[in-house]
């Protein structure tokens, strides 16, 4: 590690992983100020700043909306992991990059309440809710991931919250024009970050037209690609 | 300008400004690529990558997309600026935050059509329309922004599409299942990047619960704060 030399703008972009298993370490609040102010740099429609994000740690709120998430995301794996044949197909072997993801995703929402931090990003509506309010809230909440990374921690976002809402809702207070766009649970990672799989850029960027190709897209050297099949 | 040293990660996310002014000057290829490179390394749920960005330069079918963009775009400004009401009050001061955001926007829809890039993110959908499908669509776009920062560039994301899609839709060859999420602007910043305006960070960041306090949360030394009204 060289703590000291701060990462550059570019290779923070292409290196920073979903983290789902975190270290038993607080985030100290200086450290979480800082996350929090810079996921709030982000930009938003108008600059009108619908983003409320709320920090679930150990206060007495905060211990029953963990665990009602926690209660939440448990089933909702359970559900997928059934739905989309985790066991079975390259799953049954251990090493596979399938059985791997489902390992890391069982370990995170096992141990969801013990998350060091978990951060609801809310919106503050003046619209009703569609497909672009996101462009006001998303922005921040990559801030937010990113500036953990850049402290030395890591993150992931979900949205797996639907069935929380109807518990989570009074208990937090939340007014009926607030929405909740996104979970993100922060700590110091368990493993590491790095550079991420993505498809080959030319499935991802095109030139012109819907699938034009761009003959000046590719992969640097060493990218590292997803493979086929519902998860990569 | 220090060229040659790159933008550390913490200091692009709390100085990348919306850009809506533009030289004269096209992106090169190479740093095109590696803005959608880096665009595309964000997280997506389930690492599904349902983002598309097509890029739309002087291309045939560019041209008249870029065209139909920046009709929609005039009449959408227009009726902004009169139903927010940029002539009066400070807005009749050419000096006042409020004159100068309309004179910026209103040269931003003017010269549309002059933009060295225009991005349109694009969301491939596995499910209805939603308001939380953005957090797998917009934190690319946000990475395609800081990309572009560290690269000397600017830009400005806009979902002010809406009354463009009839048009655009047969003419890029969307099929029915990809959604447009956003416009991108970008190109060399005729200004430059620099700390942005947001509300004070105890509006914006809670502890615990709605509108709990964050007793650790503080705006650092010299932050600049915006100011109350419709445009910030």
């Amino acid at each position: 590690m060289t703590a000291d030399l701060p990462i550059p703008l570019l290779e923070g972009l292409a290196t920073t992983r979903a983290i789902r298993r975190f270290r038993d370490e607080p985030i100290p609040d200086t450290d979480l100020n800082q996350i929090l102010w810079h996921a709030t740099r982000a930009p938003s429609g108008s600059n009108r700043q619908p983003f409320r994000f709320i920090v679930l740690r150990d206060g007495p709120v905060a211990i029953d909306a963990r665990r009602v998430l926690g209660q939440t995301f448990r089933a909702m794996w359970a559900d997928k992991r059934a739905a989309d044949a985790y066991g079975t197909g390259s799953g049954t072997d251990a090493t596979s990059p399938k059985a791997r993801m489902a390992e890391t995703m069982q370990h995170f929402v096992d141990h969801f309440e013990a998350t060091p931090v978990v951060v609801l990003a809310c919106i503050k509506r003046d619209r009703d809710p569609g497909p672009t309010e996101g462009a006001s809230i998303y922005p921040a909440c990559q801030n937010l991931l990113l500036a953990a990374r850049a402290l030395g921690y890591g993150g992931v976002m979900t949205t797996w919250h639907a069935l929380a809402e109807p518990a989570l809702r009074p208990l937090l207070g939340l007014p009926d024009t607030v929405g909740i766009s996104a979970i993100l649970a922060l700590g110091r990672p368990a493993g590491h970050h790095g550079p991420v799989r993505r498809r080959p850029i030319g499935e991802l960027v095109y030139d012109d037209r819907w699938e034009g190709p761009a003959t000046w897209a590719h992969d640097p050297e060493g990218t590292r690609h997803t493979a086929a099949g519902p998860r990569r």
